[in-house]
């Protein structure tokens, strides 16, 4: 099975070349400029894994025609028709269709499907047109937090995609990609059988919400914030830092499973349960279980925070602080990773 | 009373120029960052509203040497003391003394104040220190929404400064400037006795938050994010939208007042309540009280998306684009006005 990482969390040509060492190289985005700072990256074999419409087929096509396999994606029988009438001009396109495996976002919802086979006549049958295969993010697994719950997840993912495969091939078209994905089941699925590549994203940093689900340990959260604190506030049991909604986010994803986590933990810290619990613009009210400890953490003392969803936190940066440990006060700073943002 | 807009907001020296249009050019802002790019835009008199740290005193210094008034903040005894020690080699700073007027964030908490005049006495003592003044901010005020509950708000703000800047005039230290602000109490507070200047920051925008709570009319929003549905799901009579996490922010302030928001409303919508219920990274997913319109927004079509909170959500962009009219696909932008980003 092929690795097609999704490169929307680390949005990082660096990261992204790790991410495909030792595989052949296809990946995932989920921006227009993504595809275009991939691109220029050397990236040939990209798929744009939002739903495209007709507006962006242009911009697709200038990627095209510098010789990058940037294919698209839809669920929409309108949709497909506007790129097989593109597709006239002598352009190509290569499209995926998307499955919804019971994540309810985007896709046909599997059992029913409706529409499946005539939107692949219609891609099939264009000159020009290449139907890649089927597509699915079991986003759903996010809400599970065992390895039974996630591999039940997976074995929807994969039986909604495989199916929608077989049935196009029973049309007699063919369908040579089958592509699922998400961090949970990627890591704990049982049965890959069908599925010709996995997508998924987070895995590159992890995040609180991984570490909670079980996608990764306690120990593997490749990201953090480096903040400093700002003020102490002995009459509510609270610190804060120079870290707030613009810094972590306003993701609280991973308190579905641990409500104390807050809008972000505090890496080693010396109390219990110590994380950010409020934010402001720039403001973040940090609490513990725990007297909080002044005396070891005076003004301008520095905090890694652990975020709760890397790719929503990630995005607030224009680059990486690449170091070796924690709590350096950026001393050993070894590498300096671009990202790109916006659209 | 002097008007200090706190420019957290907007982030952009064209929206400051105009904020500050008719009065004498202070401003306030959020990060080094911004003082950097405001000062560089050709503002004098900046007041740094988050608490300083003895790390950060350089950063001052070398604006400060430019001839910026740039103004820092503590609440803190330890700090302060830190920043008579740097003015020692002959640097000047400008200190306000931050008071808790009942938000529970920064500052001292009123009414007690415990170690208002120690902290004053060692500024003031200090060679090369100005005790600006006393600021608060009255974020309490956003979780009102009526005139009498945030008037109330804006009496306990203006109560709060008020004292702490007589209790420092009656220890015979000087305390010229009393600042407080919010743009809930600036347009609502009904007695401004004392006070010499405000610094509302979100009011050049509003959003649905302050809205719903009263600060300025439905029609007065000013800032939105231009979208395409992407998507049509009849099944759950949802849409989806290219406008997600990263594009709206997770920010669902003006939740507490009407759940139906969203993520976002969907501006001049065709049916009821139409907004974003729900969001993952680059999908918005559109609901309706209504059946959802989709012979009125076939795939393509552009919509105004008008946000929670107008400062997390413009942070996502580094450009504004200045339209005069909705729904126009960006065929009249008049203008742009750039961003700073980051810290």
């Amino acid at each position: 099975m092929a690795l097609r990482p999704h490169l929307k969390t680390a949005k990082s040509v660096q990261v992204g070349r790790m991410a495909v060492e030792g595989h052949d190289g296809r990946i995932t985005v989920s921006t227009l400029a993504e595809a275009r700072y991939f691109a220029a990256g050397g990236f040939r074999d990209i798929l744009y894994g939002v739903g495209i419409i007709p507006a962006k087929l242009p911009a697709i096509t200038e990627l095209r025609r510098q010789g990058i396999n940037l294919r698209v994606v839809t669920d929409n029988l309108t949709v497909a028709r506007s790129i097989a009438d593109a597709a006239r001009g002598g352009d190509t396109f290569s499209v995926f269709i998307e499955i919804d495996s019971g994540g309810g976002r985007a896709g046909l919802p599997f059992p029913d499907m409706p529409g499946l086979i005539d939107i692949a006549r219609v891609l099939h049958g264009a000159p020009g047109v290449e139907l890649a295969g089927v597509m699915t993010h079991a986003g759903h697994s996010y809400h599970q937090s065992t390895p039974d719950g996630i591999a039940a997840v997976a074995e929807q993912e994969r039986l909604a995609i495989v199916t929608a495969a077989e049935k196009i091939r029973a049309a007699g078209i063919p369908c040579p990609i089958v592509s699922g994905g998400s961090t949970p089941t990627a890591t704990w699925s049982r049965d890959f059988t069908g599925i010709t590549e996995m997508r998924p994203g987070v895995y590159v940093f992890n995040d609180l919400d991984q570490a909670l689900i079980g996608s990764c340990g306690p120990e593997d959260l490749a990201l953090s914030v480096l903040a400093s604190v700002i003020g102490h506030y002995p009459h509510r049991n609270q610190m804060l830092v120079d870290a707030g909604a613009l810094a972590l986010s306003k993701d609280v994803s991973a308190q579905e499973f641990q409500p104390k986590v807050g809008y972000g933990t505090i890496a080693h810290a010396p109390s219990k349960d110590m994380a950010v619990v409020e934010c402001s613009q720039e403001h973040g009210f940090v609490a513990s279980s725990d007297p909080m400890p002044y005396g070891n953490m005076p003004i301008g003392t520095r905090v890694r925070i652990l975020p709760n969803h890397a790719c929503i936190t990630a995005a607030a940066y224009d680059r990486y602080y690449v170091v070796d440990s924690d709590l350096d006060g950026g001393k050993s700073i070894v590498d300096i990773y671009d990202r790109i943002n916006g659209w």
